[in-house]
């Protein structure tokens, strides 16, 4: 263990190690200890102090011109640093290149997004929302609503999957908002954060107080947080159930947004024939969403539906691509997936093929065994392949609409061919981040978005006209909103102005246009 | 009891009765029964499915102006109706004809404002939301948000003081997003909703399924909730908390709205000279706020800021005009403020009134007598006068900032005159929805508006300039938002189509500008 890294925390604008080993931080490929983090005795409830206290102050001070500037000189740190960053992504996260690539340039792009958005704002520090209503018949009596920096501290508890873009995306709103961040992510994966953190730290862009960083676990952080407090989770459901119905969060009226569990689906439309350019497109997002970062993505796509009639036809295409998939250390020559993040994360995931198995039957693919592609043992580390299932009858199968199996899993099912049988399909998951509609049929496509949007934060359309510039489902773009209701945690972020107004209190104005002009010209 | 009324419920597009007596619902002025109510064996879940199903499917078929249409003929029922139910609203809530007319009228109001709204939206069945974002360099993939109506059922749970304008408003949101409602007014009080619901059937404005009314306890109503439903709930911040970790909410991920408790605060700047324009025009607002509808408003105001310096004259003048509240039947001649709507609510507003005088004294009023100015029973009724308290060190006393006493009771403090300090206490009350500011200081309410805007949903500036046709800050209007952070629950209502959006969902559309336009040209 001579060359394991300690990560600390940042808190009160200093870093702090917390007491005793900790909590350990693997290499998925080997099994290998890459570092220890603890945050044993560190004091929440100061550190959120701290935050509100100093940082809020700071950053309000600031217009949203100079929160994008250093947004901007953020996103700068963390291009010039990526190789650095994709090499502790590969050795703590089991990334290979493309997939450190999809996290790490995820995070300087989302920066850089907001810092223009900052620029675009100019010098003002609130935001008005909508024109002045007016009120009065005979005095200038009228309404304006505003949008002002809540007074709290943000609170960002990402997953492992992203441990550079998870909480990036998050910062830029709350940062851009006017609000301190506490950034938490999940400690499995923490080394990328941490660095990050240190380059942050190091780049002095960051107002006093305005950026807290826990390597390691919460603690009792959250009995700590206050009425205009944001907490930010992306996580399992089970864990944001827990988030908002804790005391605290409940005594307080804490403001919550909770990224939670995602059945996305993929539609193919009855339009579609078999080697057309849509049909192309549809099995390489399919394949690549099931694939990249092992299929360890909230928008990744878990239930596939094609027309009954073509069925066996989608599921040998869905195969032929998988087996492409070489399975390996995700450095070595040739690998297209690496590991699973960690030996509980593989147990979950083969505990998971056999739930969806009890609906279908297996038709690529297992869990027993993983072909790798590079040599190695096929014993050692966190290794499974792609798995195709099948399922033929989806309205009898729940399981196959609530259970996320978090790899690279999905289960092909049919449908009759109409919007809204598949819609109707869809809407089983009750409630998803994106789903994807294949097809270049616009009356298809039209009843299945009407049929399909209640039940997405995002609904992403194939079709042969962009396919060469197509991002596929996965990609969450900044300009987009992300989240999605019901299972999918009910939350949104992103989406330009529309994520930072969750970290900002909206109020109405009544009074005298001349008074309101005081704050809003 | 040969008069008592029987209210029934309107499920599944049926009147139905409960089994047993059930509820007694009681005229608070001289304690007689004057109606009954039973939910007692009405099946809940059928009622939420029917609504969803039916009433959804029947309400996405219409247009917006459609659906602002009929919200138009609703208000036009209330109005024409309005004696009538100002009489409900006297004997079953001991409401003044005044009382009930804000209750009553505004329920008429926000139907009316809403089904401009429509009429504005024409056509369309769902909303964009902001522009086309382009994505692509070669091709036409762009970005582009809509909202569309949830698939649910909307719940609509109020609080006994405004059993007519209290769900009015919600429904107005829900009807014109497109979602049925399921209406459960406070049981207290419920006469007054359930003429209306008689009337709403009796119009055959409403299409089928999309009208549900329980005239009593909601029994396992949140049992049955889906994912796609919407909880919006005005009512103390205890069962508030309750809703939101209910079981069933936070398994499926429910949306909910919750509007609680709100220590509503107003501050007297600096500047205003006792006996000008803004000094009167406080004082009159003040103990208007303290007691119209004998102070049961959410909106009322609890907590009075006024420079120390001034804090004698302003105690004499709201002691002065307070004492011209002649309390007593609300029908009977020259009567200004009814009884409180209970016994509990008399019980309740008493210990509160003995929590507050721990932190201070009663400077007018009393708790233990009443002084009825209409000859009628002093030990009659739920009657209770106004009560002005006086704390003069609101720093150490967390009680009047935290214990909301929901009757004709405010508390006066000093503050140094500056608006930091101003605005100090004003977030000790951790979220309401509205606090007011009196002053014609434009440099004073810029800063106050700063420091307070984030701890409440509406900030209401009284100036001079403005007094001759100021609505004050207890007034709801359907333009402005109604909600506010922390303690006051978090949730936002009205504000335009602000508060249809919380009945809709905001999906992003990705995909080429030709598939996208076959939903939104």
């Amino acid at each position: 263990m001579t060359d394991t890294l300690r990560i600390r925390s940042y808190v009160q604008d200093q870093w702090v190690d917390g007491e005793g080993e900790g909590s350990r931080l693997y290499n998925p490929s080997t099994g290998e200890v890459v570092a220890t983090a603890s945050t044993t005795g560190v004091d929440m409830g100061a550190a959120l102090e701290h935050a509100r206290r100093v940082g809020g102050a700071s950053l309000r001070a600031l217009t949203f011109a100079e929160r994008g500037a250093i947004l901007k000189g953020l996103s700068k740190v963390v291009r010039e640093h990526r190789d650095e960053l994709l090499e502790l992504a590969r050795t703590n996260g089991g990334n290979t290149a493309g997939d450190g690539s999809f996290d790490i340039d995820g995070a300087s792009g989302t920066l850089f997004f907001y810092s223009n958005i900052g620029r675009g704002l100019g010098d003002a520090k609130i935001l008005a929302d909508g024109d002045a209503l007016p009120l009065g018949k005979e005095t200038s009596l009228c309404g304006r609503h505003v949008w002002v920096p809540r007074r709290g501290a943000a609170v960002l508890i990402n997953a492992f999957n992203f441990p550079a873009w998870g909480f990036a995306e998050k910062m830029a709103c709350a940062l851009m908002a006017g609000m301190p961040i506490v950034v938490k992510p999940a400690t499995l994966t923490a080394t990328v954060a941490h660095r990050l953190a240190e380059l942050f730290v190091d780049s002095g862009l960051l107002p006093a107080g305005s950026w807290t960083f826990l390597a390691g676990p919460a603690g009792d952080l959250l009995d700590h947080l206050e009425a205009q407090d944001v907490l930010a989770f992306t996580g399992s459901a089970a864990t944001g159930r827990k988030m908002r119905s804790h005391p605290r969060v409940l005594e307080k009226g804490v403001r919550v947004s909770v990224e939670a569990d995602s059945l996305n689906a993929a539609v193919l439309g009855p339009d579609v024939d078999v080697a057309s350019d849509t049909w192309n497109l549809f099995v390489k997002e399919v394949t690549r969403e099931m694939t990249q970062k092992a299929g360890q993505k909230c928008t990744a796509t878990r239930r596939i539906f094609v027309p009954a009639g073509q069925l066996a036809e989608a599921r040998d295409a869905l195969a032929q691509r998988l087996a492409k998939t070489t399975v390996g250390e995700p450095g070595a020559e040739g690998v297209r997936m690496g590991p699973l993040a960690s030996a509980a994360q593989l147990e979950d995931v083969r505990s998971g093929v056999g739930d969806l198995a009890t609906c279908g039957q297996i038709v690529f693919g297992a869990v027993e065994r993983v072909e790798r592609g590079d040599g190695g043992d096929a014993d050692a580390g966190c290794f499974l392949g792609p798995v195709l299932l099948q399922c033929d009858h989806p309205r009898e199968a729940p399981t196959v609409h609530n259970r996320e199996v978090f790899g690279p899993v999905a289960t092909l099912m049919p449908y009759d061919g109409t919007a809204d049988d598949a819609a109707e399909l869809v809407a089983l998951g009750e409630g998803s981040l994106v789903s994807s509609v294949y097809s270049d049929d616009k009356d298809f496509v039209r009843d299945l978005i009407l049929g399909i949007a209640p039940y997405n934060g995002r609904v992403y359309l194939g079709s042969a006209d962009i396919a060469s510039e197509a991002w596929g489902p996965g990609a969450v773009l900044p300009g987009l909103v992300h989240g999605g209701p019901g299972r999918a945690g009910g939350g949104e972020e992103l989406g330009g102005l529309r994520g930072v107004h969750h970290y900002m209190q909206r109020t109405a104005l009544e009074g005298s246009a001349e008074l309101i002009g005081a704050v809003l010209p």
